[in-house]
């Protein structure tokens, strides 16, 4: 799953867009997952009209002039759940990103290129659509700034909205001539939407026992709290869910596809304490936790900080104004909401940092590693049984749509070891369908797969050890000269950042080029990151490092342990797409020489699926490339040829596909 | 020449050592050019305790505590003149780089690793080294905040800080309880040098014809306007002295190897004044600068811009505040002093910005992209030559030292059409000393040429129609193994950035690697940047852009029309160092697709001198790389024999070192 090259409103969201989770299969089969489809691709536009006007009573209410109506959850999560969807309620459009704004006399809407067509025609005639990027068009935050000239307040649900942002907003507000931003306690929209609203998940939590996480937890915690020595912090709080997922080695089912739960965790020098609904844990959870670490309800976060707050500042002696300065600030991360960093007293006694649990939590340790690398090979068993499959059948001239193969590919999936769900939706698309870079096919409304154009299939699933991250690209007839080319430039970009060998301190952002040369020099690209961090059996999207043209990918150096996706493609507007991902190991390496004594660092293949041959123009390959490609399919075959059948479908397939160029 | 891939201290000076300019030709022979010694690679040491005791009791009268002796001139520029060596001289430590600060009981000097062993050298007993960047080191700003703790002030002569600087220091000091940094108008270190400080050089200015200008300078100062208009500017100073010489189409000699003379400029929507004293003006320039450019005393600037500020602010209708947040900033570049911005009201009343004239400098126009070219031709065939003979007199055993070489060098490069002296100090160097990458010979103490060994030479040249700069690595006799691989794996990361193809906005951060990984694969590496800025009769070192791992590179894409250095190297300390320096220019190409309609840009070469053949291990090429190199050498070949006698020495060796491979 590839990640944009830029973002353009909140980070986090734009990541990629939210799917239903149509055939998402329960974490755990005890488990109850509710279905949603606020953010779902449905086209239909919906009346707003009593909406609206509903809530501009509570505007009026709240002496708010301007209200804000963000993407975001209150943990800048990536996929939100149903009950989290308000922009789509307020406004109609069901899309990933976007921003909603509400005066008394206007509504706007404002989102970026993927979704111009998409808002066009959800969005009913009170809304004013704000297209991102385009000439003479005004930022969301232009836009609520404009609104409150003239002594105008806006006013923005604190939770939802992280205080960089609201800092930003506000000055704009200000310098507008409007009075200033207000962070309201209680959301409107939660209000308008009324009995009609999700219940919010409570799902139960589970235990990821230490054979599958590798580390204690209270290990974690530690870890953490030497942070706090370090900065003399009186403590730090974690608001990401996978961090929190990560740090107690616990999981849940709460978001589609990321196996987190709504909570928050506190940590001091001396107490845990763990803010999630009890009601969401089993005895085995709760003996799992032990005594160190105090549950307290998840809302409760809020009033308990700011009793911490006064009380930390009430035991501190006279203040000496040096030690104020060199630490003694709480701890949050950037994705911290504004509502949380006020709480803890604001921008004077906050130091935002990258979190420590993020950083922590990209560099595997060896459980994980074997985990990540054994959940590849189980899953590349499935897709090469799936790829075996459809090939055959299409070639029988089985007609199957998009959504047929990709049900077909869960079910083979699910039968795998460790087996928890997929990791998003899966991308199966043909021919045109496969120029679009985060394509969904819905039952019913998609095409089926023409076995004369290209195939394109990006999928993942989660595993108990670890998270998957697969594309390939086929082809089951004849491909034309361009399709062979293409395929064989982006291979080659792919390779050639496989091979790269860099000194350590090396960034993503540094390797991009190496994925992107050979396109390049024909005048091609692709409009997407290069790669970006993989969970173990978390989210398939994770920080703090990727690989691509961002400049945040030059601020976070490349380390051993880190599982990052190298996923280059290219993609002819209505005509065709391809994109190879493989995801894989960064590694210390043996190298001839050492200047500098410094460690050199390589990657090691973790996903082990073979590539298309028919798409791979080998008079292209140079010695090297081609060595590299014999070598991974014979890598390939040993590590997966064990999970088939002899003369099965998939052993045939697997064998032909792999056999040395 | 090379650039550092970090700069740890004062960015400008680090970017390469002083040199000597022992054998410097003056620009222009009517020109009086100063010889001085002050910032010299003598080794010898100076007992400063009188100089101290001088400066100690002018910090008494003062009321200074902490005096800072940074090295930077008032321009932030790279070279300095002798009469701008205060550091050198209250220290003895005469290396490029460091910061020198003294109490009324200590003296500390702070540099990087090149000059450790030149500073213990020179350093009497009066001084503490402060090595940077080895642990538990304080930097030269912690050293200083420590001093003043407890109430203690610091000092510093304004002119010689930049106000970015300035701030960062003043926040320091006050964070360990110093009471504040004081910008003192009179240098100490002037007062203590006395009558033997060298006098300010006040070298006369010519003009630079149109013809290798290229461009008239007010259509350059007109272009300055339009930035004020953008910006709703009162006014942009000027302070760096190369921006000025090519905003006015003027040179001079004030500086060794940089053709730039000490000045001010400050250009208002309405007038342009230059700040420079008027015995450096013939009638010729003054008829050159017409009546639209004011001519004021270069040290009138300060108080100038201080009732200008006065006037701007009385002539100011009633402030709209919101007006006032839009504009109405005084521009400066970030490369100002803290004096002028303090003079221009300070941090509230200046916008730092990157000056518009150094990005506009950065693309050379027709004129000057047909004179770099030619110039390169020109000293293409004067290095040919030279080769030529050096090899020639060598086999003949002939014993020929570093600086003797460089000055036969020297002398065919002054034969060439509009030549006005060297770009830098020649690096000529053979053996060992080729590993240090900013080797300076000095006569009477170098070493005598090895014709068994590596010989590099870094070398330029100023002509009137541009600025070269090439280094070529040869061998003589029977290069070792190691040494052709090494060299071999240089030169195909100078291929493959050579042959790079990239998008518009892909800056040289992302480039970068392409000239190191052949490299990095064995484990090699090279601790300085690959590419810099190139002036057009300017300093051989420009920016704002350049390629290398400096996250500053990111900032600023490559644009057509810019000059860049290609150089990669490899150094084996105590043993033989490699680099291959060609200048290349970005242009636009046509590539086989055109995917987003973004142009797409490639390199052209400038640089026109072999490869040296003997070094080259031909079975570690691709065929793409023995293509290019093919090609260039037909393109060499072509370009230059022109310039040589039928049955000469240089032809023979031109035509031996360009034979296809």
């Amino acid at each position: 799953m590839p990640v944009p090259p830029t973002v353009t409103c909140f980070a986090r969201l734009l990541l990629r867009p939210f799917r239903r989770p149509k055939s998402f299969v329960p974490l755990s089969t005890h488990l109850n997952f509710r279905f949603f489809s606020a953010n779902s691709n449905d086209m239909g536009t919906v009346d707003t009209t009593s909406r609206l006007a509903k809530l501009r009573e509570l505007m009026k209410r709240e002496k708010v002039d301007v209200y804000v109506i963000p993407s975001e959850d209150a943990h800048s999560s990536e996929y939100i759940c149903a009950a989290d969807a308000r922009r789509a309620f307020i406004s109609g459009f069901t899309g990933s990103a976007g921003c909603a704004i509400v005066t008394q006399e206007k509504a706007a809407l404002s989102t970026d290129g993927r979704y111009f067509n998409q808002a066009a025609r959800q969005l009913d005639n009170n809304w004013e659509l704000l297209k991102q990027g385009l000439p003479d068009v005004p930022t969301w935050q232009e836009w609520v700034a404009q609104q409150a000239e003239g002594g105008k307040n806006v006013g923005v649900d604190a939770t939802v909205i992280t205080a960089q942002q609201a800092k930003g907003l506000e000055t704009r507000i200000k310098k507008k001539g409007g009075t200033g931003l207000l962070g309201i306690s209680v959301n409107l929209i939660d209000e308008v939407w009324g009995a009609d609203r999700p219940n919010r998940p409570n799902n139960p939590v589970m235990v990821l026992e230490e054979k599958y996480s590798g580390k204690e937890f209270p290990l974690k915690i530690d870890a953490v709290r030497k942070e706090l020595e370090n900065k003399k912090s009186p403590g730090f709080v974690v608001s990401m869910l996978d961090e929190i997922a990560w740090l107690f080695n616990l999981r849940g089912t709460d978001i589609p596809y990321n196996p987190v739960f709504f909570s928050y965790a506190f940590i001091s020098p001396k107490s845990t304490t763990l803010y999630i609904d009890s009601s969401k844990l089993d005895e085995k959870v709760i003996a799992h936790l032990g005594s160190a670490v105090t549950i307290r309800p998840y809302h409760a976060i809020f009033d308990e900080i700011v009793l911490l707050v006064q009380e930390f500042k009430a035991e501190q002696p006279e203040m000496d104004p040096k030690a104020s300065e060199d630490g003694g600030k709480w701890l949050v991360s950037n994705k911290t909401s504004w509502a949380l960093s006020k709480a803890l007293g604001g921008e004077d006694s906050i130091e935002v940092i990258r979190s420590p649990v993020e950083e922590e939590k990209a560099v595997k340790n060896d459980t994980e590693k074997e985990g990540m690398k054994r959940c590849h090979i189980r899953d590349g068993a499935a897709l090469i049984e799936y790829f075996a499959w459809l090939e055959d059948e299409l070639l029988k001239g089985a007609s199957i749509d998009e959504v047929q193969a990709a049900d077909k590919l869960e079910q083979i999936r699910s039968r795998g070891e460790n087996f928890k769900g997929l990791s998003f939706d899966t991308i199966s698309s043909t021919g045109p369908n496969a120029a679009v870079i985060h394509y969904k096919p819905e039952a019913g409304n998609c095409s089926v797969i023409d076995p004369k154009a290209i195939y394109l299939c990006d999928s993942g699933a989660q595993y108990l050890d670890g998270t998957t991250d697969t594309t390939r690209t086929l082809h089951f007839g004849e491909p034309t000269d361009m399709e062979r080319k293409s395929y064989t430039l982006v291979l080659r970009g792919m390779i050639a950042l496989d091979r790269a060998i860099f000194p350590k301190g090396t960034s993503g952002f540094a390797l991009d080029i190496l994925a992107r040369q050979f396109l390049w020099r024909e005048g091609l690209d692709y409009r997407h990151g290069t790669g970006h961090g993989v969970g173990s059996f978390l989210n398939v999207h994770e920080g703090p490092f990727g690989i691509g043209t961002r400049i945040q990918y030059s601020e976070v150096a490349l380390s051993p342990g880190m599982f990052v996706s190298n996923e280059p493609g290219y993609y002819e507007d209505g005509s065709f797409g391809i994109r190879i991902e493989n995801v894989i190991m960064v590694k210390e390496v043996k190298t001839n020489h050492n200047f500098g004594d410094r460690p050199y660092f390589g990657f090691e293949r973790v996903t082990m699926v073979p590539m298309c041959r028919k798409l791979i123009d080998a008079d292209l390959l140079t010695p090297a490339e081609t060595e590299w490609l014999n070598s991974y399919h014979a890598e390939v075959f040993e590590k997966t040829h064990g999970f088939f059948e002899e003369d099965s479908l998939a052993l045939k397939w697997l064998k032909r596909e792999t056999t040395p160029i």
